[in-house]
């Protein structure tokens, strides 16, 4: 007998017959004499429909109202599931945000859960199914709030920590993590176990099987992760604790990011404070700065600064560089064909020379490294978008990820 | 300065160009210095999508989940035209069944509200607009219900109660209560006044305009209703107090339903509790008896009995008068091509001679009449289906509603 919470996304209850289909997987774990916990998301579309009902009354809807609005998505999944689960003679209940309470903290549609009252419902999954919403909660004044986008997953977490349980499953629409897309890399493999700081760095990267910040929590609460597949029985991917884990391949995934551009500012003084000047005010118009790259010039009294953004981002990034007068240079460049290609894994930082193995597959095929970043589990580069899907695959053949 | 409940039926806030244009009929009450809570509707045609959605996981679809399902029609409007309202600079904000709270008792899907919390909204009002759902509230658990199609007629008298309103506005698509169905009877005149007694008899007949449990609480509690259109400036119609009632028009209104059967068993033996014999049963299966009418039979041991039932209930009512073995009678037969017209008027009783002046228009039209039933301020008759327009039109006439 274990505890379980089991978090369904949007496609995995996105019509009747998915969710009808998400019961018998229920019903197979609850028969199995599990106590269960479901999370659920809006069924794939809506929260997009609500978005744009509100855009067309007005793009700076008001944010309290927009809770009010989206927490439906879910509210309207967990009454269905509830119902196809007590049709196949499962005794089931939907609890919503209110009745739990979830408590939340934080700005509307940007909060996050901070506690939950867990003894109603650990009454009930003795004797049946609890349906909650993912997604959202209340603040303590009592007014609607949700999480951000993908918070279910973060949803999921909260609630496995809170009641204690002993594993967290997202069931999605992927069999589990892959070492990179497999829509465009076919040779991508799917990861049987992957430690939490491997799949931050891949879902910070771009890898969407999961919310990054439900990772964190589950790594800061150690909570073992499995991503796996709705549509096949398939066993999915465990994300859990580093120690864990075999780490006989260096390289545990390789992910990019085709959204990005690349400033270089030329000539920039070299003294203390300078950088400051430049991101704080990319900072105050949340413009998110990635990757950062100081150069020494070649006169030694100014330097060379080169960081990256999302390519949406570009204009107003320009504009602030142009117009604020704290910040010097002499010339500024930009190229927004640029993509951004990571290698992943907790193996790398005592396995030598994946660096070089990296730098020398690229070089061999002809690639050009614009910027190079570095942390303990990840390397990146950037390069020219054009060979984004090349680079991907040949380092999927030289790590042996195929 | 007044304190005003408005409500907005389904086809008021179908679209969202539909909520602007209330946004803006709630500005000019509230720029006028009126304290105002507006009750809504889910938009037109949501509520039937998720009844849908629920039929097609089953038809008898746990009621607590579908309660919890259909409340977010409501949510949707709330928070969708508590942001309109913002965006044209109103001080708006929704407050939902649960955060007020709206207690009802009752059955899930067909409770009543008894009470609810008027403290918060009473402060709030002083400054801003209150946006709250109709139809729903929650039970003393803490469970959603929902008071049963059409109810936010229902919620809307219940917050005028509750809160001491001085009005209580029910918008809609029509330009008020008329004579007849307009859309069928061009003769049709609206409605200026008409007490709460007529109209409870025109919307048992068939006038759906405002639902008659509506009509009843403010009936009960003496407040005013005005019933006006949300797409045109005319008046409405005001439904008010017998006694500010001008009775010079004995006939206010003409109602009549398309959907009757009439059975009639012959030869059932005359003796007490036959007739409860025959109605226990209907009654337990759900099936509305709606007039009865009882005959001597001609040998003086036996009597006629005729009553007519919705057309959808035949089948299952012949089953039932068929297999019961409590229910003795000589031959039954049925006519499921009737329709029941009838003339609805406060001054009737006071006036002689309407009787007579309606069954000597029909049978001047040759119309055969098949049963009749009376009230205080009611005389309905069956008739074949066929002759049910030109019924009415002729009533219009002889009764001066034209």
């Amino acid at each position: 007998m274990m505890k379980k919470v089991l978090k369904f996304g949007g496609t995995s209850v996105g019509t009747i017959e998915r969710i009808q289909h998400v019961a018998k997987i229920i019903k197979r774990d609850y028969d199995a004499g599990n106590k269960i916990i479901v999370v659920v998301s809006a069924m794939a579309g809506q929260t997009n429909d609500l978005i744009q009902l509100s855009k067309s009354i007005a793009n700076d809807f008001s944010k309290r109202e927009l809770d009010v609005l989206l927490s439906t998505g879910e509210q309207i999944t967990c009454a269905l599931l509830a119902g196809a689960l007590k049709k196949i003679n499962i005794n089931a209940q939907s609890w919503l945000n209110w009745q739990i309470p979830i408590l939340t903290e934080g700005d509307h549609t940007n909060s996050r859960i901070v506690n939950m009252n867990v003894s109603k419902i650990n009454n009930f999954i003795n004797e049946g199914v609890a349906v909650v919403p993912g997604f959202q909660g209340i603040s303590k004044n009592g007014e609607i709030t949700t999480i951000g986008r993908g918070g279910s997953d973060a949803s999921a977490v909260a609630f496995a920590k809170l009641f204690n349980a002993d594993s967290c499953e997202i069931y999605t629409d992927v069999d589990g993590v892959f070492s990179s897309d497999p829509n465009k890399i076919p040779v991508a493999k799917k990861i049987d176990r992957i430690s939490y700081d491997e799949m931050l760095e891949l879902s910070s990267l771009g890898a969407k099987v999961i919310q990054s910040s439900a990772v964190q929590t589950a790594m800061m609460y150690n909570i073992p992760l499995q991503v796996r597949s709705t549509f096949t029985d398939r066993k999915g991917t465990t994300i859990f604790d580093h120690e864990n884990i075999d780490y006989s391949k260096s390289v545990t995934g390789v992910a990019y990011s085709k959204n990005d551009a690349k400033i270089t500012l030329i000539g920039v003084e070299d003294k203390p404070g300078i950088a400051a000047n430049i991101f704080e005010p990319l900072n105050k118009a949340q413009i998110n700065v990635d990757m950062v790259i100081q150069n020494i010039s070649s006169d030694q009294k100014t330097t060379d600064i080169t960081f990256t953004i999302k390519r949406d981002d570009l204009k107003m990034t320009k504009d602030i560089l142009n117009n604020n007068q704290k910040i010097k240079y002499k010339n500024i460049t930009h190229n927004d064909k640029v993509a951004k290609v990571s290698i992943v894994g907790a193996g790398m930082v005592s396995t030598p020379g994946v660096t070089y193995k990296m730098f020398k597959a690229l070089a061999d095929d002809k690639i050009n490294i614009l910027a190079i970043s570095t942390s303990e589990i990840k390397l990146s580069v950037i390069i020219d978008e054009e060979n984004t899907l090349n680079a991907v695959k040949k380092l999927h053949t030289i790590f042996e990820l195929d």
